[in-house]
């Protein structure tokens, strides 16, 4: 796939712009969260605030004013579908654990799908004034320098990412966890899925697996990863099964086979 | 315990300043990584740079410089007795992985004992300009600001860090983790023990669990912890233990049965 999708640099240029005025949004948010009522979803562990859905509104009357065309799904609002071809895919806050209980592991993450492929992510982590930006065919980058993956980190010489939410059952999770180890590997867990994602675009880590995640956590780091030159599990995207949650694995080159191998994927 | 054990106020004063000076010079070094070369220790995922050594170096002169009478154990070149009754316990870059890696997720830790109990708690997070300071009696503080345990929270509406080495097995920490999540807690693991144990003061982690750790990692955030208002499972400090691991727990009053469960403690 190349830039020339028609409408593709306009795009990437509004997604960067809002990612950044999202996150300085969300951060203002962040330093007074004190003040923020904290509610509760599927569970006590499962949390939104105001910001969560203030950032949302945000992004979505913007996308909504200059493409009127494109779809749009976020994590508090839903899908709005549309008929440009393009369909915007964002978590406001992913994170939003460690957010509410003041910890800097957290991002706002903006995918925009062409085609079923998602063709732009862009990821903005406010506490450490990091933009991650990528499109198809215009690679991947962390605050402009570009992001290129090397092709000897492993699982056994790098640090890989896991996530997990109860949509799994905690035997699973442990098994997981316990396989990576057996492998060789080490993880780290920081609270944001896409943030996890992020890193393995940049390098940070060798890996990301989740065994059940939403569109709206991983499409934009799954652009990054491969803007980046690794690997991602295609997530379904066609119809329904946007809105619905899918396994998430992610990798750089010399990581795919031990963790498809852990992940069963 | 008092504030008024003699020698204390300066050794305060002289760890927090220390914190600050080693953290800047941590952070020059994480700045420029790309430069560093990597060793290992005990496997591949167990990683040092002359980062660390430099630090504790710089620590380690200084002390000697101020408190000659003091003693000194360091993670990367031991103990020096002393003969005061104070011992210094330092870890001069927790999170060495991530620390390597790129992530900001890493910290400076200074410990002071006297007669057995952690009576100085300084850890330093330069990624994220924080400074955590406690000293027996007085309390502890994050930048300044006054740390207190909310004795509301529990390992159901909070969140719970997680650490684990090669010193226990994978099957190991598969079964905490299940377990953790099995009794309705979540986790992160953010790569740095310690600094994780300043989220427990700050109450941003409701607990901290790690099966094995050495003194250098937990005795700062012990110190931290309990001024806070929370707890911790004695880590053995007398002859030889202090150079030895320990299972390390720390909580909130409303984790601490939760945990003490899960961990077997």
């Amino acid at each position: 796939m190349t830039s020339q999708i028609s409408g593709l640099d306009a795009r990437f240029a509004l997604a960067q712009a809002m990612a950044r005025e999202a996150g300085a949004v969300a951060l203002d948010y962040f330093n007074r969260r004190e003040t923020l009522v904290i509610e509760t979803k599927r569970d006590l562990q499962d949390v939104v605030s105001i910001a969560d859905r203030e950032v949302e509104t945000l992004i979505r009357a913007r996308v909504a004013e200059v493409h009127a065309g494109d779809g749009f799904l976020g994590e508090e609002y839903g899908l709005a579908e549309g008929h440009s071809g393009y369909t915007w895919v964002v978590d406001p806050i992913d994170g939003t654990s460690p957010f509410v209980n003041g910890m800097p592991n957290w991002c706002v993450s903006i995918a925009v799908l062409h085609n079923s492929e998602p063709v732009i992510g862009v990821i903005c982590a406010p506490c450490h004034d990091e933009l991650y930006a990528s499109a198809s065919g215009k690679g991947a980058t962390l605050n402009g320098k570009v992001l290129t993956l090397n092709p000897t980190r492993t699982i056994r010489n790098a640090v890989t990412g896991l996530g997990a939410n109860n949509y799994v059952t905690p035997a699973f999770v442990g098994k997981m966890v316990e396989s990576l180890l057996e492998a060789g590997g080490n993880f780290i867990r920081n609270g944001s899925g896409a943030l996890m994602l992020a890193y393995v675009a940049a390098g940070r880590l060798v890996g990301y697996y989740e065994p059940y995640m939403h569109a709206w956590d991983c499409l934009a780091g799954y652009c990054l990863v491969k803007e980046a030159g690794g690997w991602y599990h295609p997530f379904p995207v066609e119809g329904e099964q946007l809105t619905k949650g899918s396994p998430v694995l992610a990798a750089a080159p010399g990581a795919i086979d031990d963790l498809r191998k852990i992940a069963g994927l």
